[in-house]
């Protein structure tokens, strides 16, 4: 036991000193009339929140199929990446918001689960209504596109940029991340494939008027995938695509899978990339 | 459930038309008639493994204060870096072998807890005379000093560094990260840090024969360190040390704390590091 | 004057403590009878070279249109990179062997450049015929598939891709670079677009036999070309091509542009990956 | 020539459509009534800098000894890299501006070379009472130290520690790589080394006054140095004393030696730390 705290009294001293954040990562959660339940979040508020008095830039995290708004905690080490490139200066301040998607049933893969309308269950409706001015009153947060980013990994990655797409006035930056944005044609027709495939990016923007495209311009695009994920070929639908309507996007193949180990390392990069956007 | 069903369905025809690797990860254990316990033990088996008929080089992976041998494993990734690094071309195919340091009373933070042969737990002795020889007779690996490293984190850094500094004909690699290897004299005099100080590196290195220091400059050494990890100073100890013995070392200073971030990145590097050694 | 010298003492001081390597860089240069002309080459020999006795292996490294031999060695800066990656003991000692693919007039987009057979200069001839057993007689080489490897950028991305399809038996690892290696149908119908066009990989996958594809697949591909390259549509088109045909192929997109800052960051990635494909 | 012709048609099509920056670099001079001599200098203009209006950040980047104002641009790939960090995102638009170091004989390594005042030659008067004036009536930039970085390298590396240690209100992020930053009694009494020794920044930190020392801490502090490079003792002496005196400071210590290799790898990291250091 001894042992135990004198190991525990070190960390904490050096912690004292001042070379540790004390960013803390909280639950929360928010009643939804448009949903008609409760819905759970997960928010990261950077060292300082308390005291400081400022607004900062957010970003909105989202999880994917199978899993909940706890899965960037637990599983993506959100606050140990953004401790430490906020720490490090190569990121600035920001609270990270993760939402939850799982459908009325609150088990992961339920039905209606994700991020678009789905019949009785019109989740993007409340998320752009409801859901983002609840946390713009809740938290200390700049309330401006520039000021606001959106990521997310596979289901995530597909909302990340429907939402961007749909709402380009919303955010200064979007990072789908191994992301459910093209190559509908060829998956199941059932279950979330058939949910997701309407709201193909693909299809938005082959629908986009000029203006729609001149707004979605207006967003800064960041997509990344692993060259042996099984969405491989539907992020490059989406290059393609983005490039055929000349939307800038920065665009990166790594090295990986459909796994967290992939998505821990493209947090780094998505931080990184969303402040130069808060900043410019 | 269909849903759940589905989603798993794809990942595994995907994972069935070998994008994936099937390595394995499995707990074992030994009787040790030398500390008088059963010791567990944790092991990587690369994909391939089962009916390859081939000798495999050996990566010992220790684990630090207040762990277990599943630290690697549950916390550290192990099966997600070593498959990526592996499949991708950048390591040799290799067995893991991640062993048990926790103390007699088999909590984490126990009496006798670390490498090192303590009052009645000659736990090094256990390391080398049973531990390895029961680990090469049960599984197929080469045995030879080329097809051995060793590495750990913390504890397990101080444990890598001084194996291989009195066991020099054992290990073709060895990479500490974050160890507890050096700066003795400013840290509390009791618990594990009392327990390591007679086991320092910097006091071997002192006390080593010219032929000593030969021996230990065979070995391929990677100290890596994070900027803000309070074992730093002790890590630019044990580098200023072996420059000054003249050992080769390759030394790394990253950006990072002590969390299993930072050393989920090392394991990486190490991997591809020790390969080079296997091959040369 | 004393200044100067200061400083280069110190340097070679340091040198002479060996923590700098001792490669070397040199021209050579042998008569072709299939070319009826003398053909440069640059030659990068690693450390230790001329007194170890041993047989290295050979990567094969590839210039681009514009370029000669020398393009590596004084814009890629090849020494610093093989010494780096070699000394920290992330790639093996290797012999790097720069061809020069200027056409017959010797100036850099002269008639005839590239690597591919023309009318009355027949270059592939020339290079597996003539030059590689010419290296192989000169340098102390590892004489076998294994132990052989071919990179190249652009234009010799392009001949790094169609030599290790047509000749799969002789190396163990290809890296185009930034290739020209498919997008054809899009490309000017002249120059060496329109030279290059006949020799599409995409065409040879399409045409090549089971067998054929089965010895394409022996060789370990490692694809990478920038996100604002604008030969990346052809390169996805190989991707797409090679998946099709289920050749197993790391693929990378990293941020940046057809130039020199790329490429170097590239020979880092492919001494390493090259290394483990010598070792395997 | 058509084939060059046609070359340079593609990428400048490709140029057209927005792919790549119309950055500019270009050499200037400056009368220094100070210096009494006439000093160039290279100026990194970003694209977009003629027509945007708006008030740029800048970063003042020094030359090592041996060199001149041109060996960022040269050698250093500077306008390359602060493309490719621009343009993805990953650094703010800013204005690099790389003054001239060379002593009065204009010659590389001749008397008074370097960034301090010497006899009849004070350098670092010019520096700051002309040459930064100067700079900031001549370019669109914001004139605040919020807005203002330094980084440099070797003797460029002392140049950048010590005017942000002298200077701190007028930085917001100082940079040295590889930098002749300590070490000095373990060097020749002569030349450049002698010049730099009553620079030295431990002696400035060991003679700070607790107010110079709270201003050093308002300086953002990234340090980094090759785990070969000659320099490298020096460098950890200047960490341990800015640990000593509470300084924060991201450290790094990577793979390399005195090269411009590790220089422009450092870069890409200098323009992203600094980038939030002005958004800040």
């Amino acid at each position: 036991m001894l042992r135990k705290i004198s190991f525990a009294l070190i960390v904490a001293l050096f912690a004292g000193v001042g070379f540790i954040n004390a960013s803390t990562v909280k639950n929360g959660e928010m009643e939804s009339r448009i949903l008609g339940v409760t819905k759970p979040y997960a928010v990261y508020l950077p060292d300082g929140y308390e005291y400081s008095g400022v607004e900062y830039p957010v970003l909105y995290l989202l999880h994917g199929a199978s899993d909940t708004f706890r899965a960037w905690v637990d599983k993506g080490s959100v606050q140990a990446i953004a401790d430490q490139e906020i720490r490090a200066g190569f990121a600035l301040p920001m609270i990270i918001v993760m939402p939850d998607a799982r459908g009325i049933e609150l088990n992961n893969m339920g039905k209606n689960m994700g991020y678009f309308n789905m019949p009785d269950w019109p989740y993007e409706d409340f998320f752009f209504q409801e859901f983002i001015p609840f946390i713009e009153k809740t938290y200390r947060i700049s309330k401006d596109k520039g000021s606001r980013a959106i990521a997310g990994l596979s289901m995530g990655g597909g909302g990340t940029t429907v939402y961007a797409m749909r709402h380009p006035e919303m955010f200064s930056s979007a990072c789908p991340l191994s992301g459910l944005v093209g190559g509908f044609e060829n998956m199941p027709q059932e279950g979330l494939w058939k949910d997701a495939a309407p709201h193909s990016p693909i299809l938005i923007l082959d629908n986009a008027t000029p203006e729609q495209l001149d707004a979605i311009r207006s967003v800064r695009w960041y997509v990344d995938c692993g060259d042996d994920d099984f969405l491989l070929d539907g992020n490059i639908e989406l290059l393609q695509k983005m490039r055929e309507k000349k939307i800038p996007v920065q665009f990166r193949i790594r090295d990986g899978v459909h796994n967290w180990l992939y998505w821990q390392q493209s947090l780094h990069e998505v931080l990184k990339y969303i402040s130069i956007g808060f900043a410019e």
